[in-house]
């Protein structure tokens, strides 16, 4: 189970298999792939290269069953109401939250994978929203809609290669914040 | 150049070799080479498969021009000085932009698909963050770090299958929003 990249899929049927699977045995996962998982994350497009972010890899019981019970709650007490009245998840209108882009970066980085897979090259930039109204108006943006990603696409005049980054224990932390991760 | 999946690498070393490319040769990137890339697009996870995206295809050389002259001016007066004085992207602390979660959702994203490639069921969701002080605490983190993402990742009780998603016609524009892409 460890490697499992002998017989892997192409990077378009993954892509255009990869549903959200919320019904999952109780069987835990190998930490060989759940490393791999990781790696594969911090291989992801970011800021400046910054690698700011930070992964907890959650095993404990308790830490889980805390946060499940505060998701099953906002579940029936907000996504439930919010699917039955077909509403918004929120890319357009209201002020932004920290999860404003989570409906729309998923997209991006696909995109700039099947680029990669095609050679192309791209990059995702976002400078331009510092000229928020002014680029919007350009596109032709209605007032109410707004740019999250540009992505300049073409053949590319440099050679596809590693991405620079530091090593995973820089970022993985185990059950808790700041427990570094003895296992992967 | 139409059909490059014959002799495609495979979806780790893809994730681990997309780099940003900035230089790009002149050249104008066949439609069918865009279409695969919005299709890829529009297969990643978004808030309830509400599919509220939208893309805008810009061709136009005027518009380009305009965009780019806002970009150049964001670069030279944002992002140098940023990087210069080494400033975090945004993703601790500062009240949430649109653009907040671009260097941490293509992570997210990443992951979601290794996952996919190591048959391992998972699901990207934020509704925890409903109850952000409760789960942020359960999770220990310091007041001045926040959460993004939940990734529940185990084996699937389900199969892995296509991805349901409206026609690209009804996403994708060209080179002004409302216009529709006749090419793609």
């Amino acid at each position: 189970m460890t490697d499992a990249s002998a017989n892997e899929p192409g990077i378009f049927e993954i892509m255009h298999t990869t549903r959200s699977m919320r019904r999952l045995k109780p069987d835990p996962v190998p930490n060989a792939l759940i490393r791999r998982i990781l790696e594969a994350g911090v291989s992801a497009a970011n800021g400046g290269n910054m690698q700011r972010w930070r992964f907890l890899v959650v095993r404990d019981p308790t830490v889980k069953q805390t946060v499940a019970a505060y998701y099953r709650r906002a579940w029936k007490e907000d996504a439930v109401p919010r699917y039955r009245a077909g509403a918004p998840a929120r890319l357009e209108g209201a002020a932004p939250t920290r999860s404003t882009g989570s409906s729309i970066y998923p997209a991006v980085q696909n995109m700039l994978l099947a680029a990669r897979a095609l050679r192309l090259g791209a990059t995702l930039t976002t400078l331009h929203l510092r000229f928020e109204k002014e680029t919007e108006a350009a596109l032709g943006l209605p007032p109410d809609v707004h740019s999250y990603a540009l992505l300049p696409i073409g053949y590319p005049m440099g050679r596809f290669g590693p991405v620079a980054r530091a090593p995973l224990a820089d970022f993985v932390y185990q059950d808790r914040w700041g427990e570094p991760s003895r296992d992967l």
